[in-house]
């Protein structure tokens, strides 16, 4: 019988009504609502903390990494139930902190919590269970019947069961009629030894632009002592030039040696800055590029990248390759 | 024979390669390659300006909009030629600075430049054409086969042809196999008398948190003068409050006057503060919920209600109806 360990930490899965709305509560119950349907292995519950996952920060990543990293040698697989709405943050973060993970990390929740008659959450356990006891080795996040890799799930939904997505990447599976359908051109063949490495840092802003942004912002923020930031810019890649001048901002981050990552505003499919002058420029300034990179990915993996070195080029470097499938770099690029 | 009055801003529709990459050039001859199937309208063509839409800020929209309302009088329809990467933002805000538009205005682009034998600038154009001849008055984006309110628009791919989806609202229309085929419940019904308004306050600024944002930036930007926020929050409109502490900080924002909209950074669906803790917070300390509004319609919409009134309730009230579809506000919080 395959041995889990289910991490808790909050979030609507646990949630229950209070004077001030939904609030999380402790989930030693979460497995008495899986139902006698459920079973097949050994479960071990451990709550690492309480939240809903909006106060979810680096600081409790570490914590989550943590956890996950001991439990490598005991079990087959990890569950770890969160918060719907920073799921995709700490997911991403997983995948750089966790390397060569041995077993499946399965992160879910569900958007109704779990005591409620029409909840989602016992769909959504049933699957990240499925996914833990596979023994295919990965960060991943398990709901409405997909398992998306960390680094390329999006909460694309405020209400609907189908919260999640796979931004620019297949799902890694999906549960139908045949049971659990895994891809292995998806998943990743991690081999190396497993290690844990929660140095990062956490000075890192990301900066949506809009028409009237103005460029001074970043000048704020350099003074402020930034040390990483992740713009999501316009279609392509495209930073302004006219009037509020944004890549003569960008041309003093770069002197003073602030790596700046340009991604998309746009949800799906890749930037790529040479293709336009509005992009050229920013190249020319030194921007690192994020390619089909979710934002939330680019902005932990900079945060990561960041705990490690803080010249510009090998950040760069570790920007042009993919280390969990979080960016597919065209071969030209690399 | 209807008149179509067609408006040219630049964008790749319009672009040519250069050693900088694509950037736009004069259109005068557009219409030429819309081939001998196009016909059935008599078109004006103006040049307002040649910009990639990535440069292009609230000073163009004000000529773009004054351009549109003088050809009200004249014109059957109103064509808009502009780039893709922020029509979006100029199509939300054409929304409220034209005031019961009396006939169709109909932005459009393409992927792909117009001399380009892939182009998706021709079919586009046509289906622009076919909406500005309809008769239905309104600020629309024509792409794709689609038509979508202006301030429903957002662009959702970098590269695909279908790059624009209309956000938490069926498309006014689509094209198929009968035609042009609007839906009466989604198109508006202007009726008063036109009116062009386009005194806005630029200084709004869109914040999209992340579980790393440090709160300063508040008291940074409210220290910079800014004069209204729009916060991208986490999933139903969570904000955090442990460590990084955002609600304290939105209550200097509520004493010094300074609107902030919550909205959520999930494509989909609205939000809802009432539901959590982590969202009731931001509402005790005076936030004007964004419900289902896309960012780029409730970024515009700050600016153009910080143009008429500083008066926070005032903004508040103007946030809690539909002005030309952009919100749909639960009767219970009207």
């Amino acid at each position: 019988m395959k041995k889990i360990l289910m991490l808790t930490t909050g979030g609507t899965i646990a949630s229950a009504p209070g004077a001030e709305g939904l609030s999380p509560r402790g989930s030693e119950e979460i497995l008495s609502h899986l139902g006698s349907g459920f079973s097949g292995c050994e479960v071990t519950v451990r709550e690492i903390f309480t939240l809903d996952s909006t106060n979810i920060q680096p600081e409790e990543w570490k914590v989550i990494a943590s956890a996950i990293y001991e439990g490598f040698g005991a079990f087959d697989g990890i569950v770890v139930t969160h918060g719907t709405d920073t799921m995709a943050y700490t997911a991403s973060m997983l995948c750089f902190m966790l390397e060569n993970p041995p077993v499946p990390v399965v992160l879910t929740g569900s958007q109704v919590p779990i005591s409620h008659p029409l909840t989602d959450a016992v769909s959504n356990l049933r699957c990240a269970f499925a996914m833990a006891e596979s023994g295919r080795p990965g960060v991943f996040v398990a709901f409405d019947r997909k398992i998306i890799l960390g680094c390329r799930a999006v909460k694309v939904r405020t209400t609907g069961f189908d919260a999640f997505e796979s931004v620019n990447c297949p799902p890694a599976g999906v549960i139908n009629a045949t049971g659990l359908c895994l891809r292995d051109d998806v998943l990743l063949h991690p081999a190396g030894t497993p290690r844990l490495d929660t140095s990062i840092d956490t000075g890192v802003f990301l900066l949506k632009l809009t028409p009237c942004t103005n460029p001074a912002i970043l000048d704020m923020l350099i003074d402020s002592g930034i040390r990483g930031i992740v713009i999501e810019a316009f279609g392509a890649g495209g930073v302004q030039f006219i009037r509020r001048d944004f890549v003569s901002r960008l041309q003093r981050a770069a002197r003073e040696k602030i790596p700046v990552v340009v991604c998309s505003q746009c949800l799906y499919e890749a930037s790529e800055l040479s293709i336009y002058q509005v992009g050229q420029k920013a190249l020319e300034q030194g921007a690192i590029q994020g390619y089909d990179m979710t934002s939330e990915a680019a902005v932990t993996k900079l945060m990561w990248a960041l705990g490690r070195t803080d010249d510009v080029d090998e950040i760069r470097r570790l920007f042009a390759r993919s280390l969990a499938g979080e960016v597919y770099v065209p071969a030209a690029k690399k």
